[in-house]
């Protein structure tokens, strides 16, 4: 099977496997444990705390392991509920993942405000700015890059504009992370992002808070991660994610990200030229390098996905978690689509080993799937 | 080293190392992707959960996988807290875990009540029973073992009152789970677990939650976990727990567990012989197999684990999880030892695969430290 869908989840790399495994073996201890081996997973622990921070460009202590960007997420709307129970309100962009709108709404009910996004997908900062001049805002939420479209979000300058008007800002980096620089992501007062969406390990991810939040504290129950979240430290996993950032950081060079574009696109131009009638999802909007959002010209997407892994690739119709769910994807509706273009969405996401190759050879497959559904293809297309 | 703190974390057992290894090289994908592979992983999940399910003697759609048992419990007071915001009073044992006691008394505030322990360390059932009578209850929590003492608690017959008073009775099994058989625990209402304790990986436990409970969420934003707890499921940790689990109970059979108590008790009598004023916690109480309490006849605990330790040995001053804090262990000290003793307690938890040579070696290890410490034993002892 050749893999398309990496913005669902991405395989164990090698680098994380070799690091999980030697913690395993060696550095299983207990952190809080008070003899020698456990105080070096300790140290350890630390250790890999700095250097992860310092990737992300923010101060270690800020740095909150857990279990995945749901739990990070999802813990900081029920803190933010915590401690304004009753008046001030957040803003969202429409195209947040579930974890983010869901938390948001739930805690904040009509608290919680939407951010319009762009027919291209993007946010729009001018409502940003006027929801921000109101004063009433204590917390603004805006991915780094949509899993769905690819579709990269104004996050600088949202937190700019946060900024200006001192509200803190939030930025769920999970798709961004390991697929472009991290290095800036420390700036943003809150930053979530979780290891398997870039070859680390599941069940693993990270909230960063800033300095001014010092009572953040999602689980009770032991002084682990300065006391903001207790539990068993999983050094083993962290170690996996650590060593999976450090190479994907490696790995995405400038020449690196220009070549993937290029190999992405070209499958793009393919694509547009093989099959009429197809539209790309934000397309003129910058995306990640390794991300495309088509809608294709018939048949529900669905059908697509199934014929195509047939010929032995793996690609989407959307987000992995809604699957299973009513309705048309709400970040296609919240770019103006129809619930019958939706419908007909289907999501390719590469890897950072896709070949060239491999970007032509699903093109043939897409190209053979239209001649196959072409022969089913109801009259009035 | 020879590790002697189980009940801190215990190392990732082989079958669990080769299950999470073949997980993350074939079946890695997202489960809520709607490709063969995919589909084919959740399959698996479903087979992981029906096994584990099994093993603990409940419906395998009632059980809610998760990052482990100070989530598992942090989310259930939560949710009941949720359910009952104003009414209704919950109940826990003296005794239990602080990801118990704190999560029920910042949730549940002055509506929390403690039930009290025995001198031998076991839960006082004719309190218990008392306090249902009121007719105030909304939950009762109890655990099955102690992690600190290894004292067994009549959690079966706390479970049964509660069912006679209609109260919806929670078991945190972490330290049981692996060590006795499970298959009775999954009658109780809630049950919660972690697979580090057994040999599992850190970072993934367990939450069975009653049917009648149908609305318990804890995070928000995807179906997964049957809507319970959203998330990109761990299949390779869930897989990777279910082996440890189904090794430890093919290990437990009762002549094994014959023979553990048998050297864990021989120890104790020759610790007892050798040592002269050497105290063991809940002596007369059932205990875990594995574990052992003892209160050091001379100085601070820190000073003899650190002795031992250099001796080659690992072992604790207690929950691994109160390290760092101040104040003496809450479980002692509902026991009714002074500060003064506690601070005398080392805890001694060995594996499922100690010798009986360990044991003694161990035993050799103390009275090498007890003369060691013997020199510089203060005139008034």
């Amino acid at each position: 099977m050749i893999y398309f869908d990496v913005n669902a989840t991405a395989p164990l790399c090698e680098a994380a496997r070799t690091v999980w495994l030697a913690a395993n073996a060696e550095h299983w201890a207990n952190p809080s444990s008070p003899y020698a081996s456990a105080t070096r997973v300790r140290i350890y622990l630390n250790q890999a705390r700095e250097h992860f921070s310092g990737l992300l460009g923010c101060s270690p202590e800020l740095l909150v392991f857990n279990s995945g960007a749901t739990e990070g997420n999802n813990s900081l709307f029920t803190y933010f509920r915590q401690i304004y129970p009753d008046k001030g309100r957040v803003a969202v962009s429409a195209v947040e993942h579930p974890c983010v709108l869901e938390a948001a709404r739930y805690r904040f009910g009509e608290r919680c405000d939407v951010v319009p996004v762009t027919s291209q997908g993007v946010l729009d900062l001018e409502v940003l700015e006027q929801k921000l001049r109101t004063g009433n805002y204590i917390l603004v939420s805006v991915m780094a890059a949509n899993n769905e479209t690819g579709i990269l979000q104004p996050w600088l300058e949202a937190m700019n504009l946060c900024r200006e008007h001192g509200v803190p800002f939030h930025c769920d980096a999970s798709q961004w992370v390991g697929k472009l620089p991290a290095n800036r992501l420390g700036t943003c007062d809150f930053v979530t992002g979780c290891a398997h969406k870039f070859g680390g390990p599941k069940g693993v991810g990270f909230l960063k808070v800033a300095a001014d939040y010092d009572g953040f504290k999602t689980l009770l129950g032991g002084e682990q991660e300065g006391g903001r979240r207790a539990g068993t430290e999983d050094y083993p996993g962290i170690a996996a994610m650590l060593a999976a950032l450090k190479l994907r950081e490696s790995q995405i060079t400038p020449d690196f990200l220009k070549k993937a574009t290029r190999a992405r696109d070209a499958f793009q131009l393919s694509i547009l030229e093989r099959i009429p009638g197809v539209t790309v999802v934000g397309n003129s909007a910058p995306r990640l390098w390794n991300t495309l959002s088509l809608i294709m010209p018939t048949h529900e997407n669905l059908r697509w996905v199934q014929l195509i892994d047939k010929r032995g690739f793996a690609l989407s119709t959307g987000s992995a978690c809604s699957t299973g769910k009513e309705g048309p994807s709400h970040v296609l509706a919240a770019m103006g689509l129809t619930p019958e273009a939706i419908r007909r969405v289907v999501r390719i996401s590469g890897a950072w080993e896709t070949k060239d190759s491999e970007w032509e050879a699903l093109s043939d497959a897409f190209l053979s799937v239209n001649e196959t559904l072409g022969k089913d293809r109801p009259l009035h297309y």
